[in-house]
């Protein structure tokens, strides 16, 4: 490390939360570290508009040693962290080598969870990298190249089926967008089959979609599924997936792909400091994200279960973890240089949202419930201006312009296996 | 096949031959096929740009289907051809189906060879594809990402030492991006390495480089490529490539990444048919580009060999294969239609050019000798021109205006896994 003698301070996960905690530590008197197993900060909440062809990669993601070219106290290592040795204050990484440090901010995020059906695993597809959205990205393209080469309607039929797992804001996305790319962009491309003719199907074990919002938004986001030819299956649990398709409660579903869109599990943080673990496998936190017993040691966004005193843990979602990242870093730094440390952390609810397709989605903002177009474009407004760097910003709002026009989808490229598997594990 | 009793013509290859035939062929009173292994149409021409992390994949290639959307003539089938049945008139697919013809234009490329040198292939990568360009930009990012964390100079050295076989236009263009990619884009961005200091070795077993150009713009291309750092090595042949790195003459040379830019073979159609093959194993084509004693059959592009009279077979560059394309399907056209034939096809040399780096390139343009930033310029503009639809030519203006005033890369992405080889058999 930076032999400086400054406090050493070791983040790992450049996620929202990791990277915000890093900013809030740039120009303080410590050496940071942000671990990060991939070089990139990614915009995870367009991740589905890279697995259906309307981004690319390069649109939602940048090099944090680019995000952090500005921060000389901020070191960026590309490395995978495997563990925490909290009395010796190490973090272990992959390669063998440990990386001491004085305070460590835990910003490691969740992964899919098939709740212990892990033979599900290799047929099932899931979303949380980019590896993993171009893998569905030419799976999806592929069951099209396929379907149309095929001479046995019942194979076409299959082909053509995507059954997608989990009826939250992800599946909700993924199920309205693989209609419409089947439904308009693909539709007159092809000779021998229609891929207006595509089935989508989205299965939800819950009673309603989107079970955060008001039901009256989740009615609405039913509807508006509907509208667009998705078939929605709810109150019925997923009893197997396998290599050709799934059963959902009595029934049997042969698909040509399964999106698994369906639950998350926290990264084993909580099992590296041996503490106290959520249901989801979040580490329980105090009021200021710290870990209990380990008072150096902090825990923020997926991976932390933070109690806001309604009983319920705050929710895996993105402003969370920026807000937290935020907060723990602006904490250390004041700690360090000897200033009033802020109080508890608070969550400011700025709104939800969730897009169902072109031009719908359905919104809770300051409290207002919103849905259809002006839903829409608030989600534009607000996910454009999220984005974490103008370029970005730019490259997407102009693909979205072209795609809003044209209903043409600029990555429609079928690159790699489309068989390879998940790359999430 | 469409069961119309129109002629049926079958092009294997949907590059710049292969795709230009198809829209010559549009409309004509025939049943056109077009087979490729990919979806996609590729700008070749700029894909040292994608591997340098400049463009994104979608920017430079387009998917068949859309191109070709307006040709209801004109089918798409995502399949890879293993040969041809000529005397049944069949084109055999890898999935053992065969596709009969009344026509066939063989437009199926070269690919890189080793010259006999398979053992060197494993160690060197080679650009051809979007996976190939996707893994020499993740070779090239690894590269820099692990010379960070190395307490080792020599293995530092190493992995920053990039060594480049060819000097034509793609190796001078891969040395010129990476020089520039270290000295500028990665300059600011790391703690413990100087980016700057990496080594870019280019190797060329001939006298000059650009060989096919005029011995001044040679000469300005080796300065250009000096100036931006570039160690030029001329008139040494390669002698060994290995898993450390290569042997130019009797200098032995650790690298990181060693890039094949050096020669191409004709992919295998001379073979399939049992015909002549020039040297580069590139099919003897008659002067109407039809293949000697198949007068049904017509090979175009890289897999043609076409003497144009002064001796010399014309160059594999992308304007030929597109006007032999142009030319063969106009040709089928009207023989289908019964109409005069065009003479034999004619090479209309509009220019050529190499780009060295960000504002220089050397170009024979109508046959005046450019070099600098005005070439750089004319460079600019004609392959922005030659894009094939306005929405790449659109996204690759915005990425070079971005990477032209702020030295930025926008797909700094480090995705898959850097170690995989190279996807071009």
């Amino acid at each position: 490390m930076m032999p400086t003698g400054k406090p050493k301070i070791v983040i790992v996960g450049s996620g929202f939360g990791g990277l915000a905690a890093a900013k809030a530590l740039h120009g303080s008197a410590a050496d940071v570290t942000l671990i990060d197993r991939t070089n990139h900060h990614l915009f995870q909440p367009l991740l589905y508009q890279v697995a259906t062809a309307a981004l690319s990669p390069a649109d939602i993601a940048t090099a944090n040693r680019v995000l952090l070219r500005g921060s000389p106290n901020v070191r960026v290592l590309m490395a995978e962290a495997t563990g925490v040795d909290a009395s010796a204050r190490e973090v272990l990484l992959a390669d063998g080598r440990r990386l001491a440090y004085d305070y460590l901010i835990l910003a490691t995020g969740a992964a899919y969870s098939f709740f212990g059906n892990d033979a599900w695993r290799p047929h099932a597809r899931v979303l949380k990298s980019l590896d993993d959205a171009l893998a569905i990205r030419a799976a999806l393209l592929d069951a099209f190249e396929r379907a149309e080469q095929s001479n046995d309607p019942a194979e076409v039929r299959k082909l053509l089926t995507f059954a997608i797992v989990g009826g939250g804001p992800t599946g909700v996305e993924m199920a309205g967008t693989i209609a419409e790319l089947a439904r308009t962009t693909l539709a007159r491309d092809f000779t021998y089959i229609d891929p207006r003719q595509a089935r989508v199907v989205l299965c939800e074990a819950g009673g309603r979609l989107l079970a955060a919002f008001d039901p009256a938004l989740s009615a609405y986001a039913d509807e508006a599924l509907e509208a667009l030819g998705v078939e929605v299956r709810l109150g019925k649990a997923v009893q197997e997936i396998d290599a050709n398709g799934l059963t959902v409660g009595d029934d049997r579903i042969d698909a040509g792909a399964v999106l698994w869109c369906a639950g998350t599990q926290a990264r084993p943080a909580a099992r590296w400091l041996g503490v106290e673990a959520a249901r989801n496998g979040a580490v329980k936190v105090r009021p200021d994200c710290s870990v209990p017993g380990h008072p150096e040691v902090f825990a923020i966004g997926d991976v932390a279960s933070y109690d806001s005193g309604s009983g319920h843990p705050l929710p895996g979602l993105a402003p969370v973890a920026k807000q937290q990242g935020a907060y723990v870093g602006r904490l250390l730094a004041a700690r360090i240089a000897g200033r009033a440390e802020p109080s508890a952390f608070r969550y400011r609810d700025y709104g939800t949202m969730a897009v169902i397709g072109r031009s719908r989605a359905v919104a809770v903002l300051a409290g207002l419930k919103l849905k259809g177009f002006l839903a829409w474009l608030a989600w534009s407004l607000v996910h454009l201006m999220l984005m974490v760097d103008f370029r970005s910003r730019l490259s997407v709002y102009i693909n979205w312009s072209w795609a809003w026009f044209t209903y043409g989808r600029g990555a429609r490229l079928l690159m790699g296996e489309p068989g390879r598997a998940a790359s999430d594990p």
